[in-house]
This record gives structure tokens, C-alpha cells and sequence, in this order.
């Protein structure tokens, strides 16, 4: 498992197969509300009562501030390339809700490596990351497509 | 063309082929910083001189925010559905980065429409999103499933 203070990586440095974790992130009811009343204010990521009577059947965040903590655990400690995570696309899916209090980590995995033929200098990786909250229970699965690129000549070996 | 001031609609009022557009949202470079010193700390969304020396060319927003933006456009006018925007995942891409002072809106188009066998009040709605900027590009092609609900027996038309 990679450790969050190693070394970033370049393309050559990944091979499919590979396993990294980031560290964890708490969210808690009030961060919800505020992430729903800026970007997806529907009631039953605003107010717990309501969203007792709904499908959710309580507070749950917005699957999209669940992406965007995700993102921040990937950036940050989850999935250290060198250059960056340069996120193309993917397909995401979440399979249970985020609630208030639940602490949040990344498990990523490397499934294809693709080199641009045209490009010498990078290629196209895809992973699969994986939010999981303190149950070990999958919260979203965003299997994505990230540019990736090589060590710049005459940089040595990182 | 759908208008924002619609009234919600439920599984049955949607067809194949129909087409919503949600009102407009126009970003600034502030936001875009405040979004991904929360959520996306990477220097191309954080300094716009950093950003002009990496593949993006100068700043940019997270995509993640984009899909954010996406989100609120789609739940406060874009898509009015009276049980809500209870999305179940998707397919995501960011063919274009958005930028400072781009103004965002969405078109939306109903692809398919996959009633549940087992639950008769349901269905699977299958949509694709489409955010464009001023200039009518894409930045973001969310394809999302959403589970739209029936129209309670005995409320009426609508």
C-alpha cells in the first residue's frame, strides 16, 4: 500500500495492479448543509427532518460533495502523480449515502495503462477509486480517466 | 423547450427525446479559487501564473466544480422534477476547461426511460447534461440515471 508522504510518480512509475489509500476526512451535518445550498439544494441534503420522509430517510451530503472530498483525498494524499491528477472523465455511481459524521478515505486502484501514440511524453491512465466510509461501506465508486505524464528527460529518477 | 418556471413533473409527464435548459450561472475567479482550496488544490485551479505554465494554458476551474454548478442548475431550474434529482451515478467529462467569467448553462435531454419491475411507483430515467459556456462549447457531458417517481394516486394531473 502507498504511504500519503511518498514520492510523487510519473507514468513509468505506475503499473496496473497498483493499490494507494489516502487519508481520512470527517464531514459533519453542518458541511453537508452548506455544500447543498451552494450546489444542490434539495431538501433532503438541507434538513434533516424533511429528509426523514424521503427515500434518503435522513440527512445525507450531496453525492457531488462526496466527489468533491474524494477529490480532495485523491489530490492530497490518495493518488500522488507528479503532475497532477488531470481528470478527463469517468463513470461514477454512489451506492449508499454520505451521512453527518461519517469519516470518508480513498482506496484507488491502477486498472489500464494506455500510451498516447501520438505523444510520447504521456499517456492515459484509468483507476478505480473507491470512497469508503468508517464501515468499510462503499459510498462511490468513480472509475476514471486521468492524463498522466512521463518523468521530463534528464530529471532522474525522483 | 422546457421553461424553468414549469410545473414538476413526475415519471409519467417525461418522454424520449424531451429537452429542458436551465437558466444561467456565471463564475469568477474567486469562486473558482474558494472551490479548489477546498476541494481541489492543484496549483492550474489555484494560480492563474502557475496555471499558464501547465496544460491548461491559465486558470481553471476544478471540474469537480463544474459539476457542482452543474448540479445547481439542474435541481433549481434545468430539470424540474417533482421528486427531485436523486441521481444514481453516471458518465463524466470535461471536454473543455471552464474559466473565469464564463457563464454556464444546461441543456438536458431525456435519453431513456427504464420503469422498475419491481416497484411500480418508479423508474430509471436516463439523461444526458449537457454545460455549455457563452460561446455554446461543451465543458461538461454528465450522462446520469435518476430515479424519477410516479405521480402519487390521487394528486391529481398536476
Amino acid at each position: 500500500m502507498h504511504q500519503p508522504s511518498a514520492t510523487p510518480l510519473y507514468l513509468e512509475d505506475l503499473a496496473v495492479g497498483q493499490r494507494f489509500t489516502s487519508v481520512e476526512y470527517r464531514l459533519d451535518e453542518q458541511s453537508i448543509k452548506a455544500f447543498a445550498a451552494a450546489f444542490d439544494p434539495q431538501p433532503f441534503h438541507l434538513d434533516d427532518a424533511l429528509a426523514r420522509t424521503t427515500i434518503f430517510g435522513g440527512l445525507a451530503a450531496s453525492g457531488w460533495h462526496t466527489a468533491a472530498i474524494t477529490m480532495r483525498l485523491m489530490v492530497t494524499s490518495g493518488l500522488p502523480l507528479a503532475t497532477g491528477i488531470l481528470g478527463l472523465g469517468g463513470e461514477i455511481s454512489w451506492p449508499r449515502p454520505t451521512r453527518p459524521g461519517d469519516t470518508l478515505h480513498v482506496e484507488s486502484e491502477i486498472l489500464e495503462i494506455v500510451p498516447s501514440r501520438s505523444k510520447p511524453d504521456r499517456g492515459i491512465v484509468k483507476a478505480r477509486n473507491t470512497t469508503l466510509n468508517q464501515n468499510s461501506e462503499a459510498v462511490q465508486v468513480f472509475t476514471s480517466k486521468i492524463l498522466v505524464f512521463k518523468r521530463p528527460a534528464g530529471s532522474g529518477t525522483g
